[in-house]
């Protein structure tokens, strides 16, 4: 007798990789507090929310205070304002989805951790390498076994299927994080039949659809057959500058059946069970993100954030340095100068360059040369930072 | 090859409780427009928020939206302004947390649910019955062993611990969901003991602790010896009512340790993993529940759902009902009239009173014959539905 305690949390690395990044930079900045150091690291926004969305939640804030407006409890799965917004929005990309297929959460972090929850632990899990820590973290977490999908230059490091692969749970990240590479509809629609082929789900994380540009997928569901075998996972932290105002959303689709088991039912009993909704004010916010003004607004920030990554592409364009990303992703993923390890270039970069970004080899494996830069800082800043990067590397 | 689910689902019972009353009530009024029902069921409040909680939330989104005042990721565990905050309305009640002991999350729910994932399957668990749902079907979901301690009359829904059972992980709620009864000091000493000596682990659920009035405890770690068995999960729903704005807290004390593991460690684990932070707009706001103005304005809020209690209990008093809660809870917890069940009664009260509980059934097989209210209503509407009780049934 006593309380056991989950096991699998020994398997997993000591230290989660940004705060391995923060701890360096830390230590750094203690022993050279004069040093100016600029952080293209983390991908969080600098852009101040739209003037649409503060009106929106100042509202609603308000409205919060008054008896005959205030909301108490909302539907776990979230308002059907905001799904009606959301369903118009893949209408745009052709995307045709029901509100009961659509699920508003506090942000795509949540739903990507707490999705695995309507899986067995006996589940055979394909995630790209590199790859978002949390894919392999959380399902490290659960004890399934996790395969790689080895990328590098030689795919622009995005995977592709291979009958030789056995993936029960597919992770898909299209911008990628942390590569920046997209599929193009070809290559979805190869992964997309494979999964239909062998019965696995998909689970599609499109948190950096909004730095699509021309005829390259936004949403999966852009992809014939993908219902039958995909989850989407998207967040308005990079859309609309939500990191710290907490909104995403996860689509299951009604017609996505796993061994006679409606995955659709399975959530919403998940999320009926184990959470109680979105903040209603935070919901607010987030529909005023579609609204015609609220929708020039936000492209203006993600002009912005486009502008910077133009500035990091430039200058690696001109260095003559491979990279992916930057196009249509607010990542920029290069390959580390003189041929040096991420995390040796990680302490150059931060000793002489002053500037932090992201080790490739905390990605996994395939990440060990590469390093991984984001467009959401200042313009200042990041044509700073460029500067010095060619500066002592060019 | 294919995804398996989860195959603990298909243990689940069909209907989350309270999506069955309301289908139930939904019907009825479909077929009866004309009823004036009264819900006095779902635990929702109907207060608005305080001023001083609106116009902190207005003036943190004013500040979301200003380059200088913006704020992106905040630590996944929340800002140190509310842990402080936290840590001084808990020292109120002599007890002394540090900060790095307090996890700010969405609400209870959710860490109710989310706190399983640091335990192994591999737990007996101790739930009261009758029981708030979420306690089973989180571990139904985990396929975990649970036992149940029943409650009745005879303990005053107050179950007791007995050296016979075997509980890792035991479920307290104090006051009491459904039941409203509160364990006085003794009792709950009564508990640490028993779980220092096994090792089990107590999760505390302590939503209600704001309804307390005298010298019951309000926090487990009132007690000596809880920080060493004990993790405390409370909200600010009841409290200040963020029912719709998503606000709450878990406590895991740094001395919580279960094979040499420090579930404090794990905890910070599983949400830097699986979770992003509540919203900097929620957290100012609960934070200016803690002003002096807001801690005046809410107190106004609970005296009124207090009077609401009251009313409630006055008249099943004049009834000659037996129940528990209603002094020192939100909840009041009573024995159908005419020995009737509590699917029966809700029946009965549903269509003769146009009035709508929660049957006690819902909550475990030791609630076969209760029923609760809550005095979350308006007072215009309580008094009006005891006067439809009393007619009918007194």
């Amino acid at each position: 007798m006593g309380a056991k305690v989950n096991a699998n949390f020994e398997a997993l690395q000591a230290n989660y990789l940004f705060a391995e990044v923060n701890r360096r930079v830390k230590e750094y900045q203690k022993a050279h507090p004069e040093a100016d150091v600029i952080r293209m690291g983390i991908g969080d926004v600098t852009r101040p929310l739209a003037k649409s969305v503060v009106a929106a939640m100042v509202k609603a804030s308000e409205e919060q205070g008054q008896a005959e407006t205030f909301h108490g409890y909302g539907a776990e799965q979230g308002y059907e304002f905001l799904k009606d917004a959301l369903r118009k929005y893949y209408a745009g990309f052709g995307v045709s989805l029901e509100n009961d297929e659509i699920f508003i959460s506090d942000g795509a972090k949540s739903d990507c951790g707490n999705i695995l929850n309507i899986f067995s632990a006996d589940n055979t899990v394909l995630v790209p390498d590199p790859v978002y820590p949390v894919y392999v973290d959380t399902n490290v977490m659960d004890g399934r076994n996790i395969v790689y999908m080895p990328s590098g230059e030689e795919n622009g490091f995005l995977p592709m299927p291979d009958e030789k692969l056995e993936g029960d749970i597919i992770y898909l990240c299209s911008p990628n994080n942390p590569t920046g590479a997209v599929y193009n509809r070809e290559q979805l629609t190869e992964w997309v039949d494979f999964a239909n082929r062998h019965g696995s789900v998909i689970l599609f994380d499109a948190a950096y659809e909004c730095f699509v540009t021309g005829d390259l997928p936004h949403s999966i569901y852009e992809i014939p057959g993908a219902k039958t075998c995909a989850i989407e996972i998207c967040s308005f932290s990079k859309k609309a500058g939500f990191t710290g105002t907490r909104c995403g959303y996860t689509v299951v689709p009604m017609d996505l059946v796993r061994e006679e088991t409606s995955l659709n039912a399975m959530w919403l009993r998940r999320q009926c069970t184990k959470f109680n909704g979105t903040a209603y004010i935070v919901q607010r916010g987030a529909e005023a993100v579609f609204t015609p003004e609220g929708e020039k607004e936000t492209e203006e920030n993600l002009e912005y954030y486009r502008g910077n990554a133009k500035v990091i592409t430039d200058t690696l364009d001109r260095m003559g340095i491979f990279y992916t990303g930057g196009k249509n992703s607010p990542y920029i993923w290069f390959k580390c100068p003189k041929d040096m390890d991420s995390w040796e270039f990680f302490r150059e970069l931060l000793e002489k360059a002053h500037v932090v970004g992201t080790p490739g080899a905390g990605f996994g494996a395939c990440g060990q040369k590469f390093f991984r830069l984001t467009a959401f800082s200042t313009r200042e800043n990041t044509i700073e930072a460029m500067r010095r990067l060619e500066e002592m590397f060019g």
